[in-house]
């Protein structure tokens, strides 16, 4: 199955991320809102007994923490891609190497830059036009994240939660 | 918050609904192909622990089952909702009743029809019309029942995932 380990940020962030998502985001349907913690990576379905056991593991092993996003930015001139940024934050760095070393599958060879994607696919002038009015936008979300999803995707390119991992129940 | 209950099946049995939701369901984009165990309710931010503690409970001292699905059915003239039937499960009668037990809000006032919606909002012709041509589909859908998942509603009406519940954990 070709799998992924995200975030959702509580509902008061998904509606406000998604307010610009609707217009922005042709993934808009398919996910909602999330800070991806591990991309894409494919694991025979017969291996998902052992993946859920260590990441049982690493939710225990980590506890609860605050995030906080204060603005906008953007990837270009790697990508077009538009996202609320989430302020560096040692605890959500840590959870997210633990992620990867453990499950060494389908590595991102790029460094870890949390963020919410709002905008995707944008040609340059539209990138220039949102991001130019969406930097403008001043507001301070915090948050508190207790936890992380496995998911799955669809044929149809959608994602479906497999399980959910509370951070520091033990 | 706006909650529900619901079990997604497997992916094989997600992308199949997801064939006929496609053209024939308005929710299509909203939530990924389920059974609601129990239909939306409404708890406040601070009764969220106290559910999930009970909903623990539950999950606990139930264990998975297995379900199948022969074919399509429809709840006309109730209303023009195509589904795929559930066969009648003792285990999946169980847990449907104690969630609604347990969790006394917002209750159903009809008899629970275990099934996963693919066409619903359909004109009296074009339900006639697609019922006529599903009604005829011959497949035999097995699966295993090991999770449910507790889930709630943004703004724009797509439900996340907040919490999955495993069966016969302890």
């Amino acid at each position: 199955m070709k799998l992924g380990i995200v975030i959702f940020p509580s509902k008061k962030v998904q509606d406000f991320a998604n307010s610009y998502r609707k217009r922005y985001d042709p993934n808009y349907s398919l996910i909602p809102p999330h800070i991806t913690l591990k991309p894409a990576f494919t694991v025979p379905d017969e291996g998902m007994e052992q993946l859920t056991i260590k990441l049982n593991e690493i939710s225990n092993s980590n506890k609860p923490f605050q995030i906080q996003s204060t603005k906008f930015s953007s990837f270009k001139p790697v990508n077009n891609v538009i996202y609320l940024k989430i302020d560096s934050c040692d605890e959500l760095s840590e959870l997210q190497k633990k992620l990867n070393e453990t499950i060494d599958i389908d590595n991102p060879e790029y460094a870890f830059v949390p963020h919410i994607s709002v905008g995707q696919k944008l040609s340059d002038d539209e990138h220039s036009d949102v991001y130019g009015t969406l930097r403008m936008n001043q507001f301070n979300l915090e948050d508190t994240v207790d936890r992380f999803h496995l998911l799955y995707q669809l044929e149809n390119g959608s994602w479906t939660v497999y399980e959910t991992f509370r951070l520091g129940r033990e």
